[in-house]
């Protein structure tokens, strides 16, 4: 299991746009194959802050999700309203 | 229900003993009334990175833990070897 997180600091005035956005992947990607979590969540006090918290079968589906259409697509638009992001693969440890 | 994320970079070296005293830490919370996960993860190219992802029944359990015994003696111990943490308390949107 791998698993996901895309923090995301959105540009003033553009987190309603990015959540609305995000419906799109989050309907889309939870279909995929491999996809055992896909949530996003936003911080209790800084609105502007999103996190995408991830959860995949395994490396080759989180790979093939990151080539899919909607990821093509939705993707570069939610990173046109992001003033700053990081994204991480974990293992889990313990 | 309350997600958290702890990231952390660790200073150079002290990354075993982080993950030992996180061991410990793991061991007391998941003991606790509330509490739905407790888990750590470990970026898979940056071992530095650590991820703590939690997920509490609710702000008052959270709340507690942050002043539980085992947060206070074990915390403290951890942040000593830290470089740099973020702590992030989540709502889930979608």
């Amino acid at each position: 299991v791998v698993k996901v997180v895309v923090k995301r600091i959105i540009k003033e005035g553009n987190v309603e746009e990015v959540i609305k956005l995000y419906g799109q992947l989050v309907e889309a990607t939870r279909k995929e194959e491999g996809c055992i979590k896909y949530e996003l969540f936003q911080d209790e006090k800084k609105p502007e802050v999103l996190a995408m918290i991830e959860e995949w079968e395994s490396k080759e589906h989180l790979e093939k999700h990151l080539n899919s259409e909607h990821i093509k697509t939705i993707g570069p638009m939610i990173a046109q309203h992001t003033q700053n992001s990081e994204f991480n693969i974990y293992n889990k440890l313990i």
